[in-house]
């Protein structure tokens, strides 16, 4: 996707420890234009795909979950969580995870109200790494019962394990960006698509 | 907004130690069309106001705030985080909060690369029950020698003493739905607006 290439270009930066930082317009503060053309961009990657819910985790991915929801016939957006907070009410589906930027694991959980064995869902995320956020919701998703229509991701770390990881387990994944290599001092380089 | 007030009535279950689960649309699973209205409503009632950024706290008011954006000529979203991930970068603006559903303290973060001086900000959140977090926006907000136009909220409790101590600090607050009194028994009693 060009504009989203172009942005990370103009705007990215490139932190030691294999960190992208795209705080200006994707994780920390938000072009709302943006979202939409990252939005209708899912919405044809996945033409002709019954969604039924849109699931994410949060937080960075809820708002491009939110605004995707928008091109999918406004089908519901559930956030599984990072942790178990006093307003879940009932049973859950749970999975262990490890963040690669917060450098820490967690379950991330899902209501049982909220992912149905007839759902056809399509994970949301902003970022794909070593993958293990996205693998722990493709796991909810079969959990839960549900069809697993693939992921959609805004930027890919193609250096890192994640993306390769989940297709070898026939997840579809759609990567918007595919970030082959970079560093502070070479800058950033995207995958030919 | 009688929209949300029946959403609620019918859908809202009301839980012990004060919690209210509007799991169902508004932060577990969230429907998308709801979402709409509750932005153009916040832009009815804002109407007249220079907002150059929106800004909401992690997470649950992520996606309400992405989605009012779009009623706010697509201003900037401005997430802030409650805990220092590694890519954060540069000086941040900080303030100690309590969280009411979660029970734990933290620090509210935002890049101060993205609240400026001559920003006009419009605060978005989910609940307004103690007003801790609102608050903590707030001083985040003049911290960064920006100016407050007011405060969205979804619901609030009004039966708690939030509001009254924000508003009694002259911070604009526009409630969708304010809770007068609910219980497990008696159900819910919305504040004649």
């Amino acid at each position: 996707m060009k504009l989203l290439k172009d942005r990370i270009l103009t705007e990215a930066k490139v932190m030691p420890g294999n960190i992208l930082n795209v705080g200006s317009f994707l994780n920390q503060q938000v072009d709302i234009g943006l979202f939409n053309e990252i939005g209708k961009e899912f919405a044809r990657r996945f033409v002709g795909k019954k969604v039924t819910r849109i699931l994410t985790i949060e937080a960075s991915g809820i708002g491009i979950a939110c605004i995707t929801a928008q091109y999918f016939n406004n089908v519901p957006v559930v956030f599984a969580r990072k942790h178990r907070a006093k307003n879940i009410a009932g049973n859950v589906y749970s999975v262990g995870v490890t963040s690669f930027t917060m450098g820490v694991d967690y379950s991330v959980i899902v209501s049982k109200d909220y992912l149905r064995p007839e759902d056809s869902v399509l994970l949301i995320d902003d970022f794909l790494a070593n993958g293990h956020a996205l693998e722990g919701l493709a796991i909810l998703t079969r959990n839960a019962g549900a069809t697993l229509i693939g992921a959609g991701v805004v930027i890919e770390k193609g250096f890192q394990s994640g993306g390769s990881r989940l297709r070898d387990k026939n997840i579809l994944i759609e990567s918007l960006a595919v970030i082959e290599s970079m560093s502070p001092e070479q800058g950033i380089r995207f995958r030919e698509s």
